[in-house]
């Protein structure tokens, strides 16, 4: 049995998505928030999974993620279809359009923690409806450290439970956006200020291509985006962010304030190998030296010499 | 006399801007791409400025700039009015509109070196019409280093003679947008690398909020934009980055890469400082401990420990 101590449990959504991209149509593509985190947070450490899908989930989906170290002992089957998302990307994948949503066994899904699952350090609560993070969070002992993701939807939506989210986890991920929404702040330092008035200690706004910025007590800290050669598809990259930020916690065991700003660097280096390919597919074709290879070119894409005073008043 | 080896000159456009800003109307604004950078850099070291005025531009400005060491031997005072543009910003300031446009003095513009200006270590050609950023690149001695900036009317408009100034040139600042309509290449990196190809053996690609990044011959570098509380106007912000740069690499005396990558942190600074005022404002009554300060905070903000390696395999 792997230690308790370094085990990240992931809550959210499976789903197949239909993903009209610029290169073509691709259907059936596995997604879900839950499994992009998973599969990203697998890279580094072992993984628990809660979360739903119907009879026509492929049991070599299931296969996969468990040949990864993922936990599947939380995938309840139920009976009906997955989730299912279709989207049409724009030219430049700057934007997307969404055509289709069918929560088809999502629509009824109550988070449901195994007693194996309990004890879990390391919480990553995926964008779901903030009533069922918060079941979540009853039914876990008190992790080390809790995340949770939002959207517009719920932010606009359930403000009142979103509100009770946010004074129970430790760390909220937000993109930009809806930071701005969520606080009505139009700078992202103010609208981070006001999150952390709210509840969670720490927060990371994401900012696509242009990487992310942690708050805490520590002040600002930035990692930027791998400037890529080409990008895929950019589903699921704020999913892989948040697992592979999970997942580097989780193996150095420990929410320290160096230990976060590292675990940043791992997040966006997972998520910047999440959008070269199409789907979960690149993610899933990761090895260890690949990923830490990238992490030495952050290292130098970030070295300035140690020093930045000019050396005269 | 000061010493040539610190010299900045900055060749561009001088105007009045009346901005129509969400806090409010800002009539007969001092702005221009050359008034933004030569300030800018002023904070760092004595600059050469070469632009022209028409009668109604006061004196007072003139002396505001040579009080900060600008020499405005090449502020040429021409019959007529000076250039003016109006600009309304959207609320939340990331877009605007050209309301009007009157060319005025600046549309005879032929910018002319003063001898004692022939020797200038560090030239930036503002984002003016190609054909005048060669003639100046053919009044002067070769300098250390040649850093221009462009945009879309140029990139459209005038390509040839706008590939002409790139393979004279050794640093392009670009916008990521123009960056992308100018290479046709979806991702920075490609735009960077196809630029670099076509003669500037280094590129700064502007992110606005989010920063810059810099590709030359040892990589791509980050530096990422100051997390303000507060925005005001962001005007003149990428002509502020231009001259803080410079003025960096002035008061530096080399070009060489950590060299570089440090002025890049004085440029974003400087940047961050711009956009906190109306027009020039702010930039005016910037201090060198508070630039100095800024610059601390930038390096605490990317202060990650040292190694990325997580320490074990």
């Amino acid at each position: 049995m792997a230690s308790e101590v370094n085990q990240v449990l992931v809550v959210g959504s499976i789903a197949f998505d239909d993903l009209l991209m610029p290169s073509g149509d691709f259907p059936d593509v596995l997604g879900g928030a839950a499994t992009y985190s998973s599969i990203a947070a697998s890279l580094l450490c072992p993984v628990r999974l809660v979360g739903v899908v119907g009879t026509d989930f492929p049991e070599k989906h299931v296969e996969m993620l468990k040949h990864r170290g993922v936990d599947c002992a939380g995938v309840e089957r139920a009976k009906g279809k997955t989730f299912r998302w279709k989207g049409r990307y724009s030219e430049d994948l700057a934007s997307r359009e969404s055509l289709d949503t069918q929560l088809n066994v999502f629509a009824d899904f109550r988070p449901k923690i195994p007693a194996v699952f309990e004890k879990s350090p390391f919480v990553l609560l995926g964008n779901i409806h903030p009533a069922l993070q918060l079941e979540v969070l009853a039914q876990v002992q008190k992790p080390l450290l809790s995340i949770a993701d939002t959207m517009n939807f719920w932010i606009s939506g359930e403000p009142a439970l979103l509100a009770k989210v946010l004074e129970k986890i430790d760390l909220l991920v937000i993109n930009d956006e809806e930071a701005r929404q969520l606080t009505g702040k139009s700078t992202v330092a103010r609208a981070a200020h006001d999150i952390r008035k709210r509840g969670p200690k720490r927060v990371i706004i994401k900012r696509g291509e242009h990487g992310a910025i942690l708050f805490d007590d520590a002040g600002a800290f930035f990692v930027p985006g791998f400037p890529l050669e080409e990008v895929h598809d950019p589903t699921g990259a704020g999913d892989a962010f948040a697992g592979g930020l999970m997942g580097s916690l989780a193996r150095q065991g420990t929410v320290a304030e160096k230990s976060v700003r590292r675990a940043m660097f791992y997040a966006s280096a997972v998520a910047s190998f999440c959008v070269e390919g199409i789907g979960t597919t690149r993610l899933q074709t990761v090895t260890k030296p690949e990923l830490a290879s990238r992490i030495e070119m952050f290292a130098k894409m970030l070295d300035y010499g140690g020093t930045l005073a000019l050396g005269d008043g």
